[in-house]
């Protein structure tokens, strides 16, 4: 049973988000303090407040205290340096990734690039080839913007109902930064694209080749040739010295180590658009250019393999996000979807970024489902898990959007479940 | 003299910040590319593409082609851990600092705390005193905000006329990022002010005790107690594992390694509200509690230390902020203020954050001086230096938002110059 105390929005313990005020949130220890602090007289001063520490330095790490890390999965032996590694997102605040804990998925490893000696080359249905170098490319106007990109695999496993997980273990594959970069309508603009060019397949200079098609009409709108992310360059990982970026799509569109563009009247049909990221569908159907990512949002903490050490008052906070536009609200829900309330936002509500959400909970030691629902700027509502597989069946390995539920059992213990 | 071929906007080679076609930007080689390119069969394939390369890691790092580095100032003996570090703002792009590369200034080095050992106390005239586990805050709703902070002490060379020097050296106490934390307003409101409390007494947990007084109309507006930079945790030289945040104003009374909250009927006098971070006038005079950071601008290329190779097109591109409202527009100059244009903004424009802008510039290989002079939303108008001097002399160590000249020599040598 929860307590009478606070204002109770949605069952089984979920508080206005607007409450704040005498919550004594998570044990906040305010018994002694009227003593111990009336005259600073019991202040205790610790061992580190009494010597100097070491000065500056050229390049910072985060504190020994912290231990945020990528998490890889197995190495595939058929694939050398192929694989993925997993954001941290159960120990996040905000809405930013640090570069260093960006997700990665590498199909043949990472390029050890030198940028003078590299190039990016437009080719195909133009009226003047085009080849850049780094340095030229440097000389273009920019376009700063804050994207959230997502890999379409992300989630998988909770469509498929496979038990057990983390949020990073489960959702991991979504990372969300400054990018800045060259438009690429400005360098299309630059080699004039002829009127029978409806597609541009753009080529990665990784042993894999990477190669994905993206149609006329998006590669003139809001993509860019990205040369920073985060205020510094392009990390290796994500594509040094250059990659595209492609704002709301499958993460696979936004080739790394991009080295080339070519100008098609129809899709590449590269490996990476046929054999990889399409969806086979329940009748043996494939959907192929599935593009854009769907309506999303996830309950970051608590979340699965975390232990809630006694009832009383938590923070429920997690992420949003939508490949068609902004987060318009966040809906959370402690009964297993029976009954919702509205997070708050914490952070702005930017197209297609990261929105980070909250609500305060009052969990009474008892089962609990913990879920989240989001409603995007275009009306967008987040899938059920039921319903994508209803849409997809379950050997739809891309495009997993469906509404997470984390159980909360009576020892504290938080896990991923089918629901 | 410069060529007829772009739409000139203001003297000495300023190009419309519209003008994208056909430039030819910075020796583009557009040559060979017909025959090289025209089947696809001339495109070289580099090494790094042949072979796969290392996989996903738990913790990224930049590319060792690029070499983006903190510069510390000289240690001072009498100051064990004392010091500063600068942000390399010529060599970054976009508004976000990466924490790696966030500016620092010690005043006793970085305490290595404990977490678990550390504790917020608020009291004095309040209510209820209270003291908060790092534990205890992250339970409380917080806000996302992008926030510049900069040092009052930053671009003081630039003041008193020091000849020479980089965009690093003279400027690079300025940083910005996605600042995660407590409103202070909702940890004041548990607390309970009271009436005659008009002042908030910041102390830090630094072996130095850095204190500084807020007063109590900004602290119950914006200020934030700050717990994550940018995703993660805030960085041990920040002020792990809490600092205060007060958005817009001189960056130290942000109080790093925040211990203390004291309400008072007054400014605390701390040591570094008086001897230190006061404005000497030239009447002898002191101006004390100087908070809000001025409307600035700077460009950070071409800018001092830079060579440029060869007359011929170049971006110029730089940052604006001001700490009284977000930017409403930038002007770039070529002949050292004579005539003006309007820059393009590459990234949005932020309340209290970085904002960047362009232009396209011809240079003829002749003498030049550039400038950029920005305006706020509120309409403040950037200072001229000699403005700076003439109001605060130049004693004054802080506040020195002057117009930045760099001078371009018929070498290409670019250098800080006081005109």
């Amino acid at each position: 049973m929860n307590s009478d105390k606070f204002e109770k929005v949605a069952g089984n313990g979920l508080i206005s988000r607007r409450h704040l005020l005498g919550m004594g949130l998570g044990g906040m220890s305010l018994a002694a303090t009227g003593s111990l602090l009336g005259a600073d007289a019991g202040l205790q001063i610790p061992g580190w407040s009494k010597t100097p520490g070491p000065g500056p330095s050229a390049y910072g790490a985060p504190s020994a205290h912290t231990q945020l890390q990528r998490v890889a999965g197995a190495p595939n032996p058929l694939y050398p340096g192929g694989g993925v590694s997993r954001t941290p997102l159960q120990h996040m605040q905000g809405i930013i990734t640090p570069n260093s804990l960006h997700f990665e998925r590498h199909h043949a490893g990472i390029p050890d690039i030198d940028p003078a000696g590299h190039q990016l080359v437009i080719n195909g249905l133009v009226r003047q080839p085009l080849v850049f170098s780094y340095e030229n490319l440097l000389k273009y106007p920019m376009v700063s913007k804050v994207y959230f990109i997502e890999c379409s695999g992300n989630g998988n496993s909770n469509t498929v109902g496979a038990a057990g997980g983390s949020a990073q273990s489960i959702h991991g594959l979504v990372s969300c930064s400054e990018w800045t970069g060259v438009p690429l309508s400005t360098l299309l603009d630059e080699a004039g694209v002829l009127p029978e060019a409806r597609w541009v397949a753009a080529v990665g200079a990784d042993a894999a080749s990477m190669g994905r098609s993206v149609p006329i009409e998006k590669a003139v709108d809001d993509v860019l040739v990205a040369l920073f992310q985060n205020g510094e360059p392009v990390r290796p990982e994500q594509g040094y010295p250059m990659r595209l970026f492609v704002p709301g799509w499958e993460g696979n569109i936004s080739v790394k180590w991009l080295t080339q563009l070519k100008l098609l009247n129809g899709p590449a049909q590269f490996r990476d658009e046929t054999s990889k990221y399409t969806d086979p569908l329940p009748d043996r159907s494939a959907r192929q250019f599935t593009f854009p990512m769907e309506t999303k949002s996830l309950i970051t903490s608590p979340s699965g393999e975390m232990t809630l050490p006694r009832a009383g008052i938590y923070k429920i906070t997690g992420l949003a996000w939508s490949g068609s536009g902004s987060i318009r609200g966040v809906e959370v829900s402690a009964d297993g979807g029976r009954t919702w309330a509205d997070a708050l936002l914490e952070s702005e509500q930017w197209d297609k970024a990261l929105t980070r959400f909250s609500i305060p909970w009052e969990w009474n030691g008892g089962d609990a489902i913990l879920q989240s629902r989001a409603i995007d700027s275009a009306g967008n509502v987040q899938l059920t898990r039921e319903a994508v597989i209803a849409d997809r069946g379950t050997d739809a390995f891309y495009h997993n959007p469906g509404i997470q539920s984390w159980a909360v059992s009576s020892q504290g213990d938080v896990s991923s479940v089918a629901v």
